[in-house]
């Protein structure tokens, strides 16, 4: 693509490496950065490097931490009795976002997947067990997403954990908040007339 | 938002200047960035300072290029009687790559905007017309985005550039092709029957 100087065309494909973000986007961001002062630019690459350095995995939940342990995991406020088991250090943010939750994580790093090759023993499990018997736990909450994979990883990680004793749980399926039933797909509403529980009035 | 790392946070914030990333999509790419090898994080790095250290506006057509003048302007192949005048540098990419466009082009850097403060002074219309003495073009086409401000553009560069003696076009609006008249809006309409053609059959 002559008509496109080298070093720009270059940014392009160094942006379209990030997920999600195709050949339009890219150029987007490549002409934003062009407008912006280079010390806006710095910043950015700045920002970028930092990370890669001070950013590590928490040894104990495998959430992503500047500090070793994590805050999470050195908060002595956060209940030691109940941990909450997720694919990824995302889930952790979108759970802290949310709030309503003083226990602890653990991050998996992905779920079973026979056709992606991720076996047990890609995932954190042997970490886990170890924290479990260090850590005074009673319950376990599965929140592996809600796809096949996420469902397959929940029953064999429910099988795994209530063999130690544990009290396991599923994070509750069915209808989003806001949402319609009439746009609700079927495995959905199946998954919500499952999960249907007792009315206190 | 204490439960994101700091560094990370602040990558985060960076990602979120860019135009329609919003904090879910510069989440995912601050943790792409952390999934990936550090030198991948210096390439892209290095990549956005190389693109502010090289990149400059052509002086003639105000386009991005490496060289001054750039490659288009400086093509002695290209047809010096037809110029195209286009908003934004991306406007070309996006003509060149459709191919069959052999003329110049001439970046205004925007369109008049009362409302936004953009006068005609602030565009390169100066250096439009300095180039025109210079050049043997016979022809313009008026290649400013199908809005409001884009419109009024056209219509003040149609008067500019007549009074001059040149020929005066503006693209072709209508139906994009691949769409459906069904679900066209009346103003996409309205234009697509102003602006219907003979056939040759």
């Amino acid at each position: 693509m002559a008509w496109v100087a080298p070093s720009l065309e270059n940014l392009i494909q160094e942006f379209m490496k990030f997920p999600s973000i195709g050949r339009k986007s890219a150029e987007r961001m490549a002409f934003h950065l062009l407008r912006a002062e280079r010390k806006d630019a710095e910043a950015l690459a700045q920002a970028m490097l930092e990370v890669k350095d001070k950013i590590l995995n928490c040894s104990q939940c495998f959430s992503l931490s500047e500090q070793e342990p994590c805050s999470l995991c050195a908060d002595p406020n956060r209940d030691q009795t109940i941990i909450c088991i997720v694919e990824n250090p995302l889930d952790i943010v979108a759970f802290e976002k949310a709030g309503g939750y003083r226990g602890l994580y653990h991050v998996l790093g992905g779920c079973l997947s026979p056709l992606g090759g991720i076996t047990a023993d890609d995932l954190n499990i042997d970490a886990l067990m170890r924290r479990l018997e260090a850590l005074p736990v009673g319950e376990a909450i599965l929140a592996m997403n809600p796809s096949v994979e996420g469902e397959a990883t929940a029953l064999y990680m429910a099988r795994l954990l209530k063999a130690r004793g544990l009290k396991v749980s599923r994070i509750g399926l069915g209808l989003p908040m806001g949402s319609s039933l009439e746009y609700a797909d079927s495995n959905t509403l199946k998954k919500a007339l499952e999960g249907r529980r007792g009315m206190e009035t």
